[in-house]
């Protein structure tokens, strides 16, 4: 899916570099070492050295990371330094859920969200519209938008992936609990819930 | 984690399995083979073969698997054959949403929900009383809960794990933006949604 040879499982390690430097930048904390980084995060020194070269060397040797600096980096990797326009369709609990959960902060604004119920069409979600999914198109083509999450039922989800692929979105963030068949060139991530639910179980199942 | 040898990657796998045989099974379909099973799926055919021989072989060679046999042998080494309590912790958007999701059907069973709103408290989320979290270890002592799921806040979901882990909760699944520090016979599954997200924004920006 990368035109580069960064893989899938570095990148999914940013996000967590990103809130644990955070959380110490927050505290205050100027540099750290690669061992000490190691037992605050969970990763080995060595993966977070590799993971770091992948992007260049942020570190000194004997000196530790900067912190600050550290975690602009991986803003900028990730791509955090601009905004990303979103709608949700589907306006249920997860809308709600999604909306007022404070992803703005991070760039990720909330435009529109769709439905097909006509009891919810004309309202808003917080500040958010909540529009007839009949325009969405219409919608797409006049608004620039980056992200379309889809929170529907699973029976439609596949029906409106089709018709956000056809009117240009290229990111999906998917809540139904199916399989989306997308374009290669369309980004898809899911957040499979009973995935990890079921996941859970296992593991309780598995320590007895 | 484990106490055998299956590793994490497999067991990931498996939800997404379950998901897939299921579709199948509604569709009527009775066998098929690890070929066209990595088509529907998108993993390797060998890959396939691989992650079913961790459990034992279910397929003949030159019969494929029988789905319906497949997809009770994974609900068995999941754990789905019996039921779970779940409480959650924090009575906001996101307990609507999971209490309204329809994981119950799957034998995960909501029991009370929490929270130190007194706007709240004493009142219901579906069908799901909602209590004062003062009571939460007087509830768990007198009721089997299996799973705790915390919906929280990121700054006071570390002392709830902590409370949940004293009182004998072996199962967190958390929602809070935070990495949360358990003892390691607790067994912790994150949905960290942001996560997810950034993930999309770096692929967005990593395909341009």
């Amino acid at each position: 899916m990368n035109n580069n040879n960064i893989s899938m499982a570095v990148i999914r390690r940013l996000p967590k570099y990103h809130r644990c430097l955070g959380v110490m930048i927050k505290n205050g904390k100027k540099r750290i070492s690669s061992k000490d980084l190691s037992e605050v995060i969970g990763f080995s020194a060595s993966q977070i050295r590799q993971d770091f070269n992948n992007f260049g060397a942020f570190g000194q040797q004997g000196y530790g990371y900067n912190i600050k600096e550290l975690y602009n980096e991986i803003e900028k990797i990730i791509g955090l330094e601009k905004d990303y326009n979103m709608i949700v369709i589907g306006g249920g609990n997860l809308a709600y859920s999604l909306v007022g959960y404070g992803f703005g902060n991070l760039g990720f604004k909330f435009k529109a969200i769709f439905d097909n119920d006509k009891s919810i069409i004309g309202k808003k979600i917080y500040d958010i519209n909540v529009y007839d999914v009949n325009i969405l198109e219409t919608f797409i083509s006049k608004n620039k938008v980056d992200i379309a999450i889809i929170t529907t039922p699973s029976d439609v989800a596949q029906n409106i992936a089709d018709r956000l692929c056809i009117s240009g979105v290229r990111g999906i963030w998917n809540f139904a609990p199916i399989d989306l068949n997308v374009p290669e060139d369309i980004m898809l991530e899911n957040v499979h819930m009973v995935d990890s639910l079921m996941t859970l179980a296992y593991l309780l199942n598995d320590k007895k």
